[in-house]
């Protein structure tokens, strides 16, 4: 995630929140933001936010998730909202919201809904 | 998909093949495929695949893929082979099996389900 | 689903609630809903929210969903809320929530997330 | 699955179909198989097909499923046929295809791509 640029910009219990600045590696021929990156923060987000209702030495892993892309990813910055929906004893389920973020306002770009596992050590 | 390094390796009607040679930047912590990386040439792989089935001059967009993630994506490539399973006049459905490549032997490390739509011009 | 014995119990604009109350013909071998009714309902609540900001003569189908199942589903009241996430020309995205009741207390017993597309006549 | 009228037609290591012969009490208003027919069956293809590579005394759980709706399920009969794609220790994916069969005729109508876990007892 690091190696992208993005940064883990508020944690919560349950929540999480990534931000991506905007640069051209990250962009397809038409200059917004690669639907690889998009999914790399969502799921990113929703890995942190597991997390977070985990003991500290605990590992997380995504298990799988599903992505909806819903509007062009445009912008200055790319913002991912992470919220665990259940936590279980092994498995856990979280929805992120993907923001693209073009002259300040922020646009609804992408949806997920992901599984993740616990592994304990 | 070029930023990454990714190639297109094969394309028949229905089907394509995008490989991947390994490379730190596209590493997590570990050494292994960001799974960015492998949700990246997943999407591709079912997008051109979708493609070849429609007319030069559609584009064709994602519109959702599921994608789980089965095993470490450990090795010095990766290789996602995308095949259409039912072409309509909107809407395009496919399926991604990618294998990473250790030691010349493949495994299956993650598998993908995704909906296209084609934008006609 | 009126032959489940489904009943729509709330409608607004993006939104939309269904109530399927329970009885043995819905159960598993343990007394508790299946998940086939549990998923057929979750779709109808999406169906439903995302044909409220259609119009009247529009027909709204699914082209797909994914649903985690995140408990059992045990009570004598299944509740599908189901809200559009965005709502385009030709696709809708919407998240729904599944709760059973059991003693009048709701749990979350699974979320969904789908894509429906918008046929005009 | 039985409350429906499906049948168990073919299971092998991995593998596992059922069938479903086609019911007023399972169509929707259009006289197709209803998508929560065909989801539950292809829930159950895949469950059957990961429980062949199990203990006896394991019990299996759907974690969650994505499911397509590619085609008006359309006949006498639904077939789905799942198969494992990964058997883990805790967790097995599998994809089921459901096929609609008229005159004859067997066509795809759904491809799913689903998630279980074992519970060892």
């Amino acid at each position: 995630m690091g190696s992208l640029g993005a940064r883990l910009t508020r944690v919560e219990p349950g929540e999480c929140e990534i931000r991506l600045p905007y640069s051209p590696a990250l962009s397809q021929q038409d200059g917004f933001f690669h639907a690889g990156a998009i999914g790399s923060i969502a799921d990113s987000a929703g890995g942190y936010a597991a997390f977070t209702l985990m003991d500290a030495s605990d590992r997380v892993l995504t298990v799988e998730y599903k992505l909806n892309l819903l509007a062009p990813a445009r912008g200055e910055l790319a913002i991912a909202r992470g919220q665990v929906v259940r936590a279980g004893r092994t498995l856990t389920v979280a929805r992120i919201d993907v923001f693209a973020v073009a002259s300040g306002v922020e646009t609804l770009c992408a949806a997920a809904q992901q599984t993740l596992i616990r592994r304990r050590s």
